[in-house]
């Protein structure tokens, strides 16, 4: 870097996640000494504040990376296959908030609290995991590291703004119409790219993604995938059943988990979570206490409560993990990616 | 019964679940020829109307049961414990909706589709399950039946109206209020009787009825012990997480289930639950067709979709089980097994 710090591109500016990544770079007051915004042509033009100095989003090109050092893409695969390779060719490291370069064997998938070591391997492009993957794997790292980690069952209860903003705009429009005792027509959930839209308002749909041949959809293959390549255990038994809720911001998991011990304690677990990094234990049944989506919507951590053993398999745990998807499950993890280059001397 | 049929009394005929059973039996066209409905003090007087007539709530006392021969009782626990016992004395049969006799073991639990033949052996009282309970049993019973059941994990996705009419009138108003910018008020959910109410609007909340000591809810110790006692599996592995969300009507549940055989397909059990009485199968993901609880209001079947093999366990399936709350799991379940007395000669 400069005195200053580093040229920071942002592609994607203008979507759900690309407004978290700038304000994630602003309050983690990120070492920036250029700062290029970056878009689709039809977003371009777009004026966004960033420490209070106004930014004209530019239209990607391959010369728009020219002399960036960190690139933060989130713009969806296409973009991230066409642009990514342009921007490492320039010198860029590029952080990838899509699916595009995530199971490529070439390419770290990372999520700092538990494979930070990964980046070392580096070439050119760091992918950021899928949302739901971030939160369940901080979870369950501390367990992993400890007592090591058999099966893993997750149901998830996820948010809307995992699809973008128009996906908040449409909960929103479509919760005040049946209130209101109006007609609905549902045009971009579940899958704003599939065949069929749902109401999502007052509704819960078990689709996230497109599906695969096999039944499950994409995004449960995703946690399936990655939650594997992430913690390195190629061989965990790893199921997951992806929902959509009437919820704007904060992905929710019901977490079964069997790991490599029998004579663990629901205390000593919680503990164990309380004290790993990234994680806030907010588990006291007796004061009602425990994580919501509604309460974790701006934070960075990783909520985890309702902890408590299987009442059949000594060595099986339930528990209940919720995190801002727009945070930890993306633009805090990019960045946060991108401090861990820094600090590993990386970048 | 007489030639126009028996004398039916309703308890708790004003609440949410009562104002179904009225419907329920209306359409099911119930053999009726007297029709007492009772509520509390604070009820008494309200009107209401069946097959076009109209009659005048009363406040339930023992001698309310006088000639009554089948009693539907929906009126919370207290209400149950106290005046079951009045109407089995003065010849009643009591179909109870409460969780006020359901473990006991004098008292049938009963899901017609799974155990009607425990109907036999009643003393007076028949307990109707805890509707989450209900509408799982029904989907698990064609595996139990053809397999055998070695283990189930369930995660619930549960509609407000399961709280009462006042939880449902939460929703909305919470809604309406946020989607103005306004300030909420929480005062009903999770639970009327716990200290602390949260928002469920746009939100999900883990926790329904309250807590026990072990960490798991009551909700959740319901769904295990009962579905043991239904299915008369005292052994069977259950394990549940029961979660509040923001949809007025319509219970969903990710079940994932170990059966008594490795070379079942998905094909072959969809099929076994597309034969099942009681279970409308809604499973095309080519289609994106599955369950969904908007679409299974006002329905008394239950809903199975999502059907895959685990990728790990080849005796292991996942499976979306969606049914109308307040029909399969309480008012049609109850009206059900008043039929099932009637066919058994058991009234």
């Amino acid at each position: 870097m400069n005195a200053k710090g580093y040229h920071v591109a942002v592609v994607g500016a203008t979507g759900a996640v690309g407004e978290q990544m700038l304000q994630t770079l602003e309050k983690r007051n990120f070492p920036i000494s250029k700062l290029t915004l970056l878009s689709s042509a039809r977003s371009a033009g777009t004026k966004l504040t960033f420490k209070g100095e106004e930014y004209i989003v530019q239209e990607a090109t391959p010369e728009s990376f020219e002399g960036v050092q960190i690139a933060l893409f989130s713009a969806g695969g296409s973009v991230s296959l066409k642009f990514a390779p342009e921007a490492v060719k320039r010198g860029a490291i590029v952080i990838d908030n899509t699916s595009a370069y995530r199971m490529d064997e070439n390419t770290p998938l990372v999520v700092p609290e538990v494979n930070e070591d990964d980046l070392k391997k580096h070439n050119g492009i760091i992918a950021n995991p899928n949302c739901s993957t971030i939160q369940m794997v901080v979870a369950l790292e501390p367990l992993r590291e400890k007592y090591g980690l058999n099966k893993v069952i997750v149901s998830t209860y996820q948010a809307v703004s995992g699809a973008g903003v128009q996906a908040i705009n449409e909960l929103k429009e479509q919760a005040k119409a049946l209130l209101e005792g109006e007609e609905i027509n549902p045009q971009i959930l579940p899958v704003g790219s599939d065949e069929k839209h749902y109401q999502i308002a007052f509704n819960a749909i078990p689709q996230i993604d497109k599906f695969q041949d096999n039944g499950y959809t994409f995004e449960e293959m995703k946690m399936i995938n990655e939650t594997k390549k992430i913690m390195h255990l190629p061989e965990l038994e790893v199921a997951a059943t992806c929902v959509r809720l009437p919820v704007a911001t904060g992905h929710s998991e019901s977490v079964y988990v069997e790991i490599g011990a029998d004579d663990v304690s629901a205390e000593e677990m919680k503990n164990l979570l309380n004290d790993f990094e990234g994680v806030t234990l907010q588990d006291d049944p007796s004061q009602q206490i425990y994580p919501m989506p509604a309460d974790c919507v701006g934070k960075n951590d990783v909520f985890v409560g309702r902890i408590r053993k299987d009442l059949d398999r000594p060595n099986g745990f339930h528990m209940w993990v919720v995190s801002d998807n727009l945070l930890k499950g993306a633009a805090w993890n990019s960045v946060q990616i991108a401090e861990s280059l820094i600090k590993l001397n990386l970048v």
